[in-house]
């Protein structure tokens, strides 16, 4: 009788396994960082899978990052992959890190074997308790806590249960050898912070489990804006035309539900920088009524209600208050 | 031309005035520690109110708690207050702070001098965020994320907008002789280092605005549980009857509006201590269906599915398996 793979080595299987599932027919691309979580996770698909393809993004943004990601595909080709590395230029707005991900993500989109191919990411459960703790800071409530999903085509997340100490776990198992970047140790990345700071201290406070925590939560809130959502999107769909947004079709449903169809109104409308202020006039314009005159929104624009309607116009028209 | 109050006074005074707008024609209780919220809290009541009732709750934790709240008793009928002390014993289950908790609530809803009357609590943005990151930990997706309302029948809590140093300042201004707790300042509770220790890091890693973005997480997220919930009950209305729950009902459904309605079905039929993989274990036996045979709850009881519907029986029962 044999023993089977270590332990962390059978789980990081069992959950790709349960992932790879719906994807029987298409090539796969795993992308690899050469860190302990993408490793184990490119090694778990290459026990499964015949023809795996992976990728290696390039960066470009610490010295050496070239040559590392040559080894990194020369590790992937020893284990069976096709391996290539992927050079991108990080560029564009909102930071270092919104522009390398933006980057990466174009890349590895580009470089699927076929366009049916779902794209492996090595995303962990620590990865999305940090995302859930980066979503407080905004406080734009369900949406920003949900988290990251396991799909999200193109983008396959078999991970997401499985911590990071497991990954780490497999991939010693398998002898693979890690790279540990250094920037996931540097503290001017708020994520890094986040790690190594702000969640161990909840941990100590709160008594423990809360990386688990965090996670459940994101799920569970992942489903229900999902649900409100759906119900938003069906009440749009019927609510506005070239016109504007009938308000008296709004003023029979919750806010939950009328504050999605404002804000997803808004958004096809062209309107961005929406805080939940703006929203709140809004939803009050269209349920209160006719005392109010406008609501002011970000780009000049205000919403006023004429002939059943919610219609944004340039603000202080003339006529108009 | 006067001046008008300083600012925090003015701040304070206006949301308690709007809190108290739906409560013309009833006496209201204030309830007060001594500490700056709650001081600030019934100087605001007092100045808009005639006839306001406060109620001061020794718990007898402290040494010379009875003289503190002698103390604050006196401050409070100087200010104008008909102010009494409530002296509560803190026993029962759930640790000091739950039992501290239950005891005050329970003093206070019998000191109200009319059934109807609010009673007012001092409770700040601040608790709020706290509140918020205390369910954190718990993991149980919108309703532990919630926070507190600011009307829950019979608690009134007009302060959830207002930072805590807010409070401070409008007490300063009014010359008030503000309490400083102990034990707020006690590392033994966790809801003290939450404040003084995990607060702050969090506004240094993520750059400030945490307090006021989980109190909106909070107040976002209880309109979604509320929508969601509403969903949820109409459902179990129709589709719960002496003999279970049937299925059928459920499965067009979305997951969010499942896993409330289940839940809800099983606290009504008496079953405690649920996990979210109870509930996603029941959630699968009503959807999937007759491949499952059952699934275990908490007090050794299983779901099942009998004729159209889920019945909850004692585990392990012949033939039910």
């Amino acid at each position: 009788m044999s023993a089977g793979p270590p332990l962390p080595v059978a789980e990081v299987r069992r959950v790709v396994r349960a992932a790879l599932a719906p994807f029987r027919d298409v090539p796969v691309l795993v992308a690899c960082s050469g860190g302990a979580d993408s490793l184990a996770l490119a090694a778990a698909v290459l026990t499964l899978r015949d023809g795996v393809h992976a990728a290696v993004v390039d960066h470009g943004l610490q010295d050496g990052s070239t040559e590392r990601a040559v080894e990194t595909v020369a590790v992937l080709e020893r284990m069976g992959a096709t391996a290539a590395v992927h050079r991108v230029e990080v560029t564009g707005p909102g930071g270092t890190e919104a522009a390398a991900r933006t980057a990466r993500y174009g890349a590895l989109r580009a470089a699927r074997p076929h366009p049916g191919s779902p794209v492996l990411l090595g995303h962990t459960l620590d990865d999305q308790a940090e995302t859930v703790l980066l979503g407080l800071g905004r406080g734009s409530g369900a949406r920003s806590l949900s988290g990251m999903r396991t799909w999200d085509d193109p983008w396959l997340r078999p991970l997401l249960d499985i911590r990071r100490a497991t990954t780490r776990a497999a991939c010693v198992a398998q002898d693979l050898p890690i790279w540990d970047d250094p920037h996931n140790a540097d503290p001017r990345f708020t994520r890094v912070r986040l790690r190594h700071e702000v969640l161990p201290l909840l941990e100590d406070v709160l008594a423990g489990g809360v990386a688990g925590a965090l996670a459940r939560t994101a799920a569970q809130l992942r489903e229900d804006d999902e649900a409100l959502t759906a119900v938003a999107d069906s009440l749009l769909a019927t609510a506005a035309d070239e016109h504007g947004l009938a308000h008296d079709a709004l003023a029979t449903h919750p806010v939950a539900v009328r504050r999605r169809v404002l804000r997803a109104w808004l958004h096809a409308s062209g309107v961005t920088g929406l805080t939940a202020e703006h929203l709140h006039g809004v939803d009050a314009l269209a349920v209160r009524g006719p005392d109010r005159t406008g609501t002011a929104l970000p780009g000049g624009l205000d919403v006023v209600r004429a002939r059943g309607r919610l219609v944004l116009r340039p603000g202080n028209w003339p006529g108009t208050r």
